[in-house]
């Protein structure tokens, strides 16, 4: 087994993707929300570039049983149903709609994962369900969603935590790359919680919108058991 | 005191490194060498982008007292007179001499760090004194060469050491960017050794061109106490 980490999206050849499972993190936000979303039973996400676009798809899927979400700069889009708060995803709002999603960061990772094989989605939320589901595949690459492009501790963590998890269930001793490799240590070496979110840039960012609540929901490690993956450019259940 | 790191150039925004002090760091092997050359004598170390430049400017600079280094893809380009081996720049070899130097990518990075206000080289073999020659600057920026603008671990560690000895020498405790507390989680759970950086793509890259053994000298933690700067194009040592 081949494990890779690419910790910023600039880093990534999207056409050196392909044959390869992908794992998007962005565990602040985006991708807590997803596997809040799914967890609350909405019946899929579609992650869009621009707010326009979201719109646009909206409409067309019939608004009356689409939600729009996200953010810009971390807060709701003005005219959108939800923001990016993982807290917001509850059944009452979320359950049996479907969820147009635009984040900053988020959704760029999923759209630069394309050409893969097989795309995840991974929080701190279902990790352990993540690395379970993709650890018999031959080459795991874990894409951090990073924030504007520079490294993100927060997504170098969770990534960490799942290389731990796939080198712990190996039989043979995976082939980590330097990344990988980095990420492990990182994962040996400090342990999640509110407070590490809270040093992280992006905890700072939330927390200076009002929002330092989310990063309780986003530091609850395997809260659910649920694996979101990308189909046709929706994110669902694997196996629903 | 804030401490940031870039663990590839793709994340710099050269504009912002003004008013800061850079620290660049590519263990494997250019800043090695670099550190080698000025502890064996070298009058000054002119980085160059392309191989052509190099020539050119050793040309210009005098070719009786000029030598011209460097690798692509490892090796020494053909023609140059030493490579980019730390173990090549002992005393009789580039004593006296002005080392014109040109690497694939050591030499971007310190072109990357143009406009900062003071930018020094490091590498393992040197870090305590740069560590000591920067702890009073109000703002550090790590900067490292990476490998082909992807994260490189033995880049990472060293600016993980770098960040280690820079709190532990504050008086205030520094503010410290994502990738400074990952470089410094890192360094607190990783022990440099010529086996760990043999298991980085930078040192499976030298064992395959068959210059494993310059990773004795890499790996060789403050074997001088030395501070290499750049002034006007040229490395020169701090205080000569």
């Amino acid at each position: 087994m081949k494990i890779g980490v690419h910790f910023t999206l600039p880093e990534v050849d999207p056409s050196a993707l392909a044959g390869t499972t992908v794992v998007v993190v962005d565990p602040i936000r985006a991708t807590t929300s997803i596997v809040e979303a799914l967890a609350h039973g909405a019946g899929g996400i579609y992650p869009t570039g621009s707010t326009e676009d979201a719109v646009r798809l909206a409409a067309s899927l019939g608004r009356e049983d689409t939600l729009l979400c996200g953010e810009r700069k971390g807060i709701k889009v003005e005219g959108f149903d939800l923001g990016n708060s993982p807290g917001e995803f509850t059944e009452e709002a979320v359950g049996g709609m479907k969820l147009v999603m635009s984040t900053t960061n988020g959704t760029r990772a999923l759209a630069t994962a394309a050409e893969a094989d097989r795309v995840v989605v991974c929080a701190f939320a279902n990790l352990s369900a993540v690395a379970a589901a993709v650890s018999a595949d031959d080459e795991v690459i874990i894409l951090c969603a990073g924030r504007e492009d520079r490294f993100a501790i927060d997504d170098a963590l969770c990534a960490g935590y799942v290389v731990q998890k796939l080198v712990e269930a190996a039989d043979e001793e995976p082939d980590l790359d330097d990344s990988a490799q980095a990420a492990k240590a990182l994962a040996e070496g400090l342990t999640l919680s509110r407070e590490l979110l809270e040093h992280s840039a992006a905890g700072r960012a939330t927390a200076e919108i009002g929002l330092a609540d989310d990063l309780d929901i986003c530091s609850d490690i395997d809260r659910h058991d649920i694996v979101p993956v990308v189909h046709d450019q929706a994110i669902t259940l694997a196996g629903a």
